[in-house]
This record gives C-alpha cells, sequence and structure tokens, in this order.
C-alpha cells in the first residue's frame, strides 16, 4: 500500500466568483471528493488530504472584528483551528457521500492540527501575510499594512517545524482516509515545557510537505489551479512535465514568488527528505496526475 | 486497560463571570487537564473525553449574526463544527502541557465528530433549545420565541442515533487521549445516501452516552458542578450515592428537567446498553470519582 499525501489549494473550494459561502464548498468539494473517493475504492492507497484556508481565515477575522462589542473576539490562533473545522467538515462528509456513492465503506476522519514554530522564526519580526478585509484604519492590536486600498491586517508566516499528531495521523491513515494540517494547521511555540498558540498562518505546502516528510510518504500531490510548474506562470509558457530536485534547486528564481515558488520549494523538501516522489498538478486531474499522465514530476 | 469516557460541562471552561474568553478557558482547561494527565500517566486507562459547547455556539451564532452584511454567515452546523475546534485546541493543548509537567510523552488528539440524527425526530418540529443572544426582534432565518428579556435563537435537539467517527475515536484511544464529541457533534441526517449537516444542537450527555456505548466502555463519568447528584437539585438535599439503574428510571421525575436529569437518563442508556458503570461528580474530584471516594455511582 502506497502512502499518498494530497495538498488542496486553499483557492480549492471556491465558488467561480471567488467569492466563498459553504453551499459553494460543498459542491466544489464534491468534485474533488469523488476523485479521491475513486483512488480510495482502488485500495492501493493509504491517503492524507491537506488543505488551505485563505478565505475562511480572512471572513472568520471579519466575523470576530465585527462582533468585539458584544462578543469577545477569539485570538487568531483559534480561529485558524475554527477554519479547520470548517473546511474538515465540508471535506469529510462530500468524502462520505461519494464513498457512498461507490458502495465503499471507508473511514473518514478529520484531525485538529498543531504545529510546533520556532518563536525566534524572523517571521515573527517581520509579518507578511495579509488577512481579512481591506480597512479605512488599523483595528484594535496587531501589526498593519498599508496597500491601495487601505490597511490590511499582516500576520506572521513562520516555518513549520513538527505537526504534533503526526502520530495520530499515522495511525488513522492505516485505517481510512485522514483530513490534517488544514491551512497550514494551528502555530504552536514552546514556552519551557509548555505549548502556546501564537497568531500565524503557516504556508500550507511547508505543512504538507512536513507532514509527508514525516509520514514517509511515497507520493506527495500539490493540486491547485494549474495543470504544470511554469517557468513563466503568467503567461503559462515554458511548462514542465518532470525535473530532478537538484535543477530546480538551483533555478528556484525561475518560479513566481507568491505563487508557484512555494509549492516547488515544498516538493524539493519533499523529495531532499526520502524517497518519495512529488506532482504539481490541477485539482481536476487527480487521477491523471497519480497515473503520471498530467502534472509536474519532481523526483 | 480500562475504557473510560468522561463527559466535560459545557460551563466546564467558563470563568466564574459566567462568561468565556479563550484566556479563562486556558485556566479552567489546565485545572481538569492536570487531573486528566494523572489518570492517564498511571497507563491503567484508554480516556475518551466529551465536551459541551454551551457558551461556545452562542458567542459563535453572535458573530455571524453582526457579520452578516460583510460576510456571509455560516450555516449553524458549521458553527457546530467550530466550536468542537475552539475548545478542541484549548483542552489538546491544556493536556498536552499538563502530561509535560509529568514528564510523559502520551499522545492527545481532538477529531471532529459528526453525529447522525433522525429526519423525523420531534424535536425538528419543535425547536427548544435556545442558543445565542437575547434580542428585540426576530432577525433571519430560524425559530425565535419570545423570553422575558427578548426573543431568542431556538434550535432543534434531537436525538443522536450514531457517531459517524467511532471506529476512529476507538483507533485513536488504544494510543493516546482522544478529544470527541464537543458540544455533542455535528448533527447531519441521511438524504438518500447521502449526509447533511442540519441546525440542531445535540444534548452532549446524550452524545457521550452512545459514544460510550458503542466502544464497549467500563466506565461513563459526566462531570459537572455538583459533587453528586440530588433530588432536590437546588436545595442540595437529597444526596445520592449509589443507585441501580432500574430505580432511578422509576423515578426520573424526581431530578430537575433541565439540570440533572439529562445526565441521569445518559447514565441509565449507558448502564442498560452493557456491563459499565456510570458516575456523576464534580469537575474538581475527577480522581476521587474514579476511586469511587466522590461522585453518585450509577450501576
Amino acid at each position: 500500500m502506497k502512502t499518498i499525501v494530497i495538498g488542496l489549494g486553499g483557492n480549492a473550494l471556491l465558488s467561480p466568483s471567488g467569492r466563498q459561502d459553504v453551499g459553494s464548498e460543498m459542491r466544489n468539494a464534491a468534485k474533488v471528493a469523488a476523485q479521491i473517493a475513486r483512488v480510495a475504492a482502488t485500495g492501493r492507497y493509504r491517503i492524507i488530504i491537506t488543505h488551505g484556508n485563505g478565505p475562511q481565515i480572512g471572513d472568520e477575522l471579519s466575523r470576530n472584528m465585527h462582533a468585539g462589542k458584544d462578543v469577545p473576539a477569539l485570538p487568531f490562533y483559534i480561529m485558524s483551528s475554527e477554519t479547520e473545522a470548517q473546511i474538515g467538515t465540508v471535506l469529510e462528509l462530500a468524502l462520505r457521500n461519494e464513498l457512498a456513492k461507490l458502495g465503499k465503506n471507508i473511514e473518514v476522519a478529520a484531525v485538529l492540527t498543531h504545529v510546533l514554530v520556532d518563536p525566534d522564526d524572523k517571521a515573527f519580526r517581520n509579518p507578511s501575510k495579509p488577512i481579512g478585509p481591506f480597512m479605512r484604519k488599523k483595528s484594535g492590536n496587531g501589526v498593519y499594512r498599508k496597500f491601495q486600498n487601505g490597511y490590511r491586517l499582516v500576520v506572521p508566516s513562520p516555518i513549520p517545524k513538527q505537526i504534533l499528531e503526526t502520530a495520530s495521523i499515522r495511525d488513522l491513515s492505516d485505517k481510512g482516509i485522514v483530513i490534517a494540517c488544514g491551512g497550514g494547521g494551528v502555530p504552536v511555540i514552546r514556552k519551557g515545557k509548555r505549548y502556546v498558540g501564537v497568531a500565524g498562518v503557516i504556508d500550507k505546502d511547508r505543512a504538507t510537505q512536513l507532514l509527508a516528510s514525516a509520514m514517509g510518504a511515497d507520493m506527495m500531490l500539490l493540486l491547485t489551479d494549474v495543470d504544470y510548474v511554469y517557468t513563466d506562470y503568467g503567461r503559462k509558457t515554458g511548462m514542465i512535465m518532470e525535473a530532478k530536485s537538484s535543477i530546480l534547486k538551483k533555478n528556484l528564481r525561475m518560479f513566481e514568488e507568491g505563487t508557484i515558488r512555494p509549492k516547488v520549494e515544498a516538493c524539493i523538501e519533499f523529495v531532499e527528505s526520502g524517497k518519495g516522489t512529488a506532482y504539481i498538478g490541477s485539482l481536476e486531474k487527480l487521477e491523471l496526475v497519480l497515473e503520471g499522465k498530467s502534472g509536474t514530476r519532481i523526483s
């Protein structure tokens, strides 16, 4: 049985308008779940699914900002946890429904995931990830950055060091499909022996790689809205079908920083950490990627 | 190894003022987690923890009501899921920290829990559970009931029929402490073969009993703010130290409906479902309850 870790893009569940609500999330989840269910039904794979939470964490922040006077705002790390649940429920129900269509009785479980980060990570001195609505002025605590459309909260994006629930995720993956590392997981630091939640958004691709490496996965699939990695992401030229991680590593600057580069980096890390193969491909072509008929293969 | 299912009252994490925020939740969680960690450290128990979400789901509803204009409100069942995450993170981190103090390396994991209910449950025709803030007028969808202080949303409280993640919870309990069934779990119904989330709050004690019965637990502990069951809950007279479930069943009317009766009923159900023993006792006396030195014992 092969172990595969599948990372779904944070926008995977968005409606075409770019605006998410749970109804359209459910419809989009059904599409990707149908593919995963067919893969699970072959009985050939141990499957772990991770997902982003970019749009959802922004909405969660908005809700907390608005309700501030009547209801205490939640700490940001608790909002992260809530988005794991929101998307976890949507994905789990979608997977159960698609498995039922196939007449397959396979377990599905979503595990709340907490991820250790380094309190000295330079991301904490330089918060860079914009979250939530544009605002006319700074509001409440936190660091705000001025953009053309107004101020926006920026939070740190520290590098994940250890996934606290690795053993539980591994155990569950022997029995069924596991959903984990939602939104990159809830960031925690150590204070002495204690774990303490911190504000931040861990890059989902990095967290997925860390989990895939810790699991000794055979394959890591990062699925997004492109079929292949391109050296020119905007113009979709320079399509890469197959690459050695060592070559990509020397040419990282070819890849756009905000879009495909973090995925390429995560794939390099994964490949170098063990004997697995990494793939970057389309959310709609999961099975083709698995069969080697679509997507960029990094070995 | 004995399997114990511990139900923590929904108010277990509240501050003394009755108002919750994550800071005071953390402090209260540490107290109960210290006891659970010591029990886990004996190595004699498989431990599953459930918890309520009464105060948290109300706040979640408030946040969604306020943010309605800018951000789509979440369906109620997704709010349920979010409270599982909120409290799950608080409890998991508290448990990990108390275990670390004892130098014990024991896994802790929180599993999102979804609970099947009957779409024909009479609760759906008669929503009875008030949630969230008092309002001057009805707002949005849903059923509102008029109270002295204003209108309040009421949601159904259907009877739980099956916990979808039972197998996963059992697997994880072999390896560490499991947090599950938060807030009674996310209610889902079947439409044909599909699972669909529904608005409602499942009674946490009932869900805890269903899980404990399905696990074939040896002991179920429902911990709350009283040391014992009293026949007169308000005046704390008629303390019951030990009772047969058959006797309690004949005298259910003795127990106040809104407070202790659901717990007594859950204990009766649990005892009658297998060969386990049920206990109702104080959150602060977990270890004494386990040793039979405090709490009402129902067999």
